[in-house]
């Protein structure tokens, strides 16, 4: 097994998907043992710390890498496994944002009402006990959630030259902000350049369906994931699997159109498993299927569709890389 | 326990919420045992039966009733408490219909494609066994899934003396289509006219997120309800209610109207019952909620926002309806 | 000629298509001079009055009307040709209203920002000088706008035995607050109930695109129309007429869905009228159509395909309906 | 007057706004006479030449530039005066595209209904009369339309580090498929990097609002571009003045977003040029403005708000750009 560690210093931070030189080349079948910092680039620290003072745009949002992948070409998929998803400090914090979030006017959905007022909640971390404790900020009420980590932010390079900001998601990932990618999950991406370029970062030690304020309970994270390469397999969106299910998810404005991107790719990729007919498949997925929300307050909105692996016969999908990425995944676990 | 039994002959069927006659009246406190008919009216029993030639439009989607409560006004709310959805054959059926459904064009989603393929599903229905079974139409492919029944479509008139198709949702209910809607749920309307007028139908033996095809696995269902009123308390979009969870729905277009609406619902709602500051119940509901997709299908799409009660300390909410109907219901159930 | 006058009281006002009986019966080929109230119901009269003081829902946007006409069944289309739309009062007013606007959280688009303020503007109306005055309330700036006189709301009742606030545009046309709808216009509606039940209100004075902030110039008018029937035609949506023009509208939402819903039926019927293919109908209008906007701000939005006749060749359509109305109501004009 | 000419060999074309280095460099003041290609690279010539096959993804929509503008720095305005837009070639083409377009299922309104056909419709440009002609593929009808050439693209790189495809309109500009960015039209972009490095093309003979079928009559253009610079003024988007109008844009999803933007930038713009209140410019724009639409079919949907400027008593905006760079261009033309 092959093992990588990499923190990265804070002008080693990325900020968009492409555009930039990779910090570092790794291999198919390697292990990387990752630092991520918060959205906030961790300068939000206490109550007092508002965002709109304490970050400079387009400063939010960092990622670590990008990653170069030996031999990935565009055509290729990447298969990142995510072993370990652990917060690296015992607090995490959320806020308001002037003008972002789903219950607020914003840049885009343009409105002369005054900006909700900027607040930060910072939360325990109890990574022991496996809760986060929230507290009110206008009272003494406090309520201890599950801790549930993941990362919100996870892609590659965008095709045709592009480069994106990385609180936008489309089709090469980006900050899908879906709880849906924890630990134990395997993401696969289509390479659109030679590389790869992967990057992740946006860890949240949990997160409520559709990120409604704006921000998760945003957290530094360490993070261990291993790779793998698909030669000559197209993803057209990112997808996920976990021990029981194949998902698919798509990231748009309007809404229904991240589900229909979402479900429209489960449709076909369920009937390609498979051999059903497209209409046979759309029946089933449309009475098996689950859609959890991903976000509804970054410049895409995403949407998630999800499918029991046993409603298919449970087909093996990218050449088992799950099963291996997992098997990997618990060798790391049991030797560290 | 007063117990009322109501079997609808087909002329009986209602396709509006609102600008129709009461079938019967209800006493707050009563159970009633209904039959209510699937969204076909009964008339596709084999895959030959496409809904095109065997239903005709606006008789589509009945429900059984309305019923008057006694006492119910315009600023009440009206409990609604499912004690048992139980399928009434051991079939089902589920069809794609032109230019209905999520990835097809529509009557609004105007488009010059021509429409997908009208096709029909039987599904069977093992009540024992808590399963119905898919067959595909182009392979012999089968599959078990799950047995959940559930309605689509329940509310009250609407206010404003409108009338509304039975398959648009809206602020007084109607064909929500979410798989929340099952046994043990108690389920909220504001009153917008005398006598609230409620009725319901459209049973599904099992749904998908979203019935991104536009039909679930529709089924005829014995379903018994148990009433009451809480006067003076008004409900701006329906809410349901289960042992564990309080949820907020919201039926719009475009999607994230939906989830605003429900969202915001929840929000305010959190707030009113903790007596924590609406950005601190933002915040919350932020991080602890959950977003189950109804559907992306009908007039309106919907949404519901959920919480853990017991993120809230679990309050007792109108007036602890739901508790007193679950005993209800039980009671009922053991008496049977 | 055969001339009718009515004028409403008060508690003759409709505030729904469908539903309410008819306050009279007209013929194909009546002229009617008709008095109809401005959308407060005449009782914002000074800037002090704000509507949601003096106007109480749902008895806003007030209808003249329905009226049945004779030998009027589904499946025909109804003709109503705008002879003259004139301001009944030298004044005119418009407002913003809570939650209720394009630039701002609404019932719908639900946020927790507070609502904007709510401020009355009085119009002085100048017909004779074909304009209105603006009077900015915060300083002492003011311009004259041309008088371009209007309908925001006009339309049969629905099918599907439906009943809709007058507020709603929709398939039966209802509130669709375009300025295409000024006199020297012809207004096409499916007929969906025997008697058609047509019914208008909601004049503007003037309005700009859009109505951003949910009101135009709102006035009280007196207004002449003609009336034809066209037997056994077909109108899926309301369309307009003018000397050199063809316009279809859609009222849905996202706004997309009001474009898409316009030029589809603008496509089709180009195709209809020339024997054209549908594509290349398709291909004509979208170099030679326009799409002027009507609503952004009510319960759907409006918009309008709008297409030059010569670009068709001058086609006859309706069976030269506008040609008659249009002679009738210069004949009218001209005798008055 | 300092004239300078540029015209592109195919291996200059750029394919995105951002991430590419300059083809020159201007100095405020300077002239620029430029040759575009059409959105096909000019690779359409005839109808048999399907774009689908003689053009490759993402070489579409190519630009020319950008350049780099002498002392232009973020924070301030780049002035692009547009003196002329000419046709280069006697004829032009435009296309359906697979799953491109308002009135089909698209990569995003994902539909599992098959592409509509791919049919490219070839016209005759007559720049003398000022007209182009269509020509019916499936039949022998033919239709002069006028000629109004503009260009469908032009912006400024984007800031954050972004590069996007030059297919998609944003904050930056792009492919905004307005009418109004006709000859005697200047417009405003807020500079974001370095240089500005603004570029152009996707030239248009004509365009119908919304450019529905998802192509315009597509054209190779020689056009005269007179460039200013306004130091230390922001522009949050693109704006238009024309010698009558003011002109914001919004580009977005879903459709009511970009007539938000628009519409918002257009209040608080005549409020900043007349010290109304905002709430008194929001009503006056309500009532005086328009709302051309741009394109309803491209990434982001493009709309325009627009009004007269006698309406604001005639303010200068931009130091006056407009009229001196009016008086340049008409110094241009008449002496070339």
């Amino acid at each position: 097994m092959n093992v990588v560690s990499y923190r990265p210093t804070e002008r080693d931070l990325a900020y968009t998907f492409g555009g930039r030189p990779p910090v570092g080349t790794v291999r198919p079948g390697d292990v990387l043992e990752l630092y991520t910092e918060d959205c906030f680039g961790g300068r939000v620290r206490s109550v007092e710390d508002l965002p709109s003072r304490v970050c400079e745009f387009p400063y939010l949002n960092p990622v670590t890498g990008p990653f170069h992948v030996e031999g990935a070409e565009p055509g290729d998929t990447l298969a990142l496994h995510f072993v370990a998803i652990e917060p690296a400090r015992d607090w995490a914090v959320s806020t308001t944002f002037p003008h972002f979030g789903a219950l607020t006017g914003t840049h885009t959905t343009a409105m002369l009402q005054p900006a909700l007022e900027e607040i930060v909640w910072r939360y325990d971390v109890d990574a022991d006990k496996g809760v986060v404790r929230y507290h009110a900020r206008r009272s003494d009420f406090t309520v201890e959630l599950p801790l549930d980590p993941m990362h919100g932010t996870v892609g590659v390079a965008p095709g045709a030259s592009e480069a994106r900001m990385t609180i936008t998601p489309d089709a090469h990932g980006g900050n899908m902000d879906t709880p849906e990618l924890r630990a134990g999950v395997t993401a696969y991406f289509g390479v659109n350049v030679e590389g790869a370029m992967f990057a992740l970062g946006d860890g949240h030690a949990r997160q409520g369906h559709g990120e409604v304020c704006g921000t998760a309970v945003e957290a530094a994270m360490n993070t261990v994931v291993a790779v793998e390469l698909i030669k000559g397999v197209v993803t057209p969106w990112p997808r996920l699997e976990d021990d029981g299910h194949l998902m698919s998810t798509g990231s748009a404005r309007p809404l229904e159109d991240a589900y229909r991107i979402s479900q429209h790719d489960l449709v076909t990729w369920a009937a390609e498993l498979t051999g059903l007919d497209t209409m046979d498949a759309y029946q089933l997925v449309s009475q098996a299927g689950q859609a959890p929300v991903g976000n509804v307050c970054d410049t895409n909105y995403t949407m998630v569709a999800k499918l029991p692996k046993d409603c298919l016969g449970g087909p093996a999908v990218y050449e088992s890389a799950h099963d291996r990425l997992r098997a990997l995944g618990r060798r790391y676990l049991s030797e560290r």
